[in-house]
């Protein structure tokens, strides 16, 4: 059954559900996703704080302080960082102050160090205006109860700084969906075996690991199998513990049919066995006991974007992220395309900017199997179905193959 | 002494040198960098093969075959993907062939299966043109002696199935910088620590933490230290296995000037100590035994911003990468940019497309220690130095903060 892409996706992302959480050590956080919505329980900062060195004291009494007109006050204690002070300022009073540290009770405002000139147990105050500028606000940043981070947030440099603030230091994360990787082929060969007549390497469980990786999801790399029903239901099963199972060949019409054969034996329900894209359209997905098993071609141009069109999306909801899809944008075909095209059809692009607009053009040699194509590649142009051969100028969608 | 941003960064870069390299599994190696050129020693396909599932034919002898006028051949061998066939194909002869097996000696073209009948131990061919491009010939992909690979590329899905396809089972990729962060403040306690008064929790060090994998580099957390510059040098010199030593506080002007003393005592000889830009001017920088440290404003907003210009250049060099800069593009103000610029400065943002146009603007709340502006920003505005407050439409430059 040929199902058209955007119904296979539906298909498939309807029948998975985001991962169960852990928690992870804070410093090993660094692009996992979020599993919690994080409610502050502090302000922050979370008591009004000076943000530089200086004098704290009364705004109003040196506010029309002026090299020619200075204000002279006594300091009557010194506050660094870290520490408190409970000594109030008052009227002809100041208290040194070091950047980060709290305000001495009373105080309205802030006088920088540069400002000033200290003698002795006085302080002069040179330049007034504006000292009550130079406080930085308890939970001006954020207050307690405000919800700061919500469930679903790829944690990123700022996300890692904020959870730190609020000292979640093992955060709950989402936990990794595990994908066992198959090979299938008797032509294949692991590879660090050297290769004899009619073999070649098993590459596709490398390149499909880099893009399971890159969709947030853990690699489990189960080799290749020779084109053996048997063999291949095997190493299937000893994978129980993973949560999607990828294999690679056997899945065209025409050839052994051997995926298909492997999930009749299995007991997976068939969902579908082609979708109309290309490259890619060799395509089985099956399912039993609620996991996904999806039997892409053994040709890698194929094998990647099917993986890119449909297990990527379903990996990043197994994940728990708020976006599945990677940004679309439009762009200028800056070569030809001149292939007419009967099925959707997605290519691998160079596209950049220019001071006019934003060009895409295919990267070099579009062939079957072409790895190369995909090494130069930042984006996949989205040829409609049934577009004729399209010219230079040409606006077109264009997606995005860096993680934004 | 302060300096330019760009002369900053220029002092720095060509101060450091690439890592050495290490092997590690190829199933390791998604986004690392390949520490060597890698020339194929293979023709890849290594033999002329079949693409299709068919029958492998002199290509002449059935070009004029149609249902109307088919040609029947007899079947000699059969080859299975992964086997060969030393019996060559002659005149009203065929061999049946498996997708991605070796052509039989002799064979010019490959019909597929859906067009041809078998009958016994013949076969009849009912579509006959085309045979000749069903082949895909020894070495149309790689050459052997072909230069595939360069040193210095980064490892995506397209060069990790490559590099399978090569056999480059172990390669070798460069060591990640080792960069050591600490956390100079005796306002500060550990993230896990409770709350006391004046206290805040370290939250820099997982912020960089963030940056620095990001960078493709590897952090060693140091943790936090006193403003004491025994502790903070005592810190430094327990992390002497690190490539970089990252401090954050202590730096401004008017602070302890803590940094710059325990540079003194720690023999490094101090490069500049501040930075024109906006935020993150205080920024020292030493070196000592070709060892650079970096001392950035204990503000995270300035630290972010100093080390996104000055240390992550400084990493994606070390790391061995041929771009050691991040995508630039155009963009257009949606909001207006009120403040007037004296020192160049980098704006936290989000920029997107709309049919017209790429628009940008700042996330909001761009004050001090603002981390929620960067966790929502994919881009930094880039605002050249003393311009003037700028209006909505204005084109900007922006920093893609996606790596792309």
């Amino acid at each position: 059954m040929s199902v058209k892409l955007e119904i296979a996706q539906e298909i498939l992302l309807n029948l998975v559900t985001v991962m169960p959480k852990e928690r992870v050590a804070l410093q090993e956080c660094w692009r996992r996703i979020l599993a919690e919505t994080v409610t502050s329980d502090i302000d922050f900062p979370p008591f009004d704080r000076s943000p530089l060195d200086g004098y704290a004291l009364i705004a109003a009494e040196v506010a029309a302080a002026t090299p020619e007109n200075p204000v002279i006050l006594k300091q009557i204690d010194y506050i660094p960082a870290g520490e408190t002070s409970d000594k109030p300022v008052s009227s002809g009073t100041a208290c040194r102050i070091m950047t980060g540290a709290p305000l001495p009770p009373a105080a309205t405002g802030v006088i920088r160090l540069e400002d000033t000139v200290v003698n002795g147990g006085d302080v002069t105050i040179l330049e007034g205006r504006g000292a009550e500028r130079n406080i930085c606000l308890r939970g001006e940043e954020i207050f307690s109860g405000e919800e700061v981070v919500s469930q679903g947030t790829v944690i990123n440099a700022g996300v890692m700084g904020m959870l730190a603030v609020l000292g979640k230091s093992r955060p709950y994360v989402f936990c990794k969906p595990r994908v066992a990787l198959i090979a299938t082929g008797s032509e294949l060969v692991p590879v660090d075996f050297p290769l004899v007549s009619g073999k070649i390497r098993n590459s596709n469980s490398y390149m499909l690991s880099a893009q399971v990786a890159e969709a947030g999801a853990q690699t489990v790399l189960l080799g290749n199998a020779s084109d053996n029903i048997d063999e291949i239901a095997h190493l299937l099963e000893t994978a129980s513990d993973c949560d999607v199972f990828v294999t690679t060949g056997g899945a065209s019409v025409g050839d052994y049919d051997l995926i298909s054969e492997v999930y009749k034996k299995l007991g997976i329900t068939l969902l579908f066995d082609r979708v109309s894209i290309k490259p890619g359209m060799p395509v089985l997905a099956g399912i039993r006991d609620g996991k996904l098993y999806l039997g892409l071609s053994g040709n890698p141009a194929a094998a990647a974007i099917s993986f890119e069109q449909l297990v990527r999306p379903v990996l990043m909801k197994m994940g728990g992220r708020k976006v599945w899809w990677r940004p679309r944008i439009k762009a200028v075909l800056a070569t030809p395309f001149n292939k007419p095209t009967g099925a959707k059809r997605f290519v691998w692009a160079r596209c950049w900017q220019t001071s006019t607009d934003i060009f895409v053009e295919p990267s070099r040699a579009q062939g079957n199997g072409m790895l190369k194509s995909a090494m130069a590649a930042n984006a996949l142009i989205v040829i409609p179905e049934n577009s004729p051969p399209l010219p230079v100028g040409t606006e077109i969608e264009v997606i995005l193959l860096a993680d934004a």
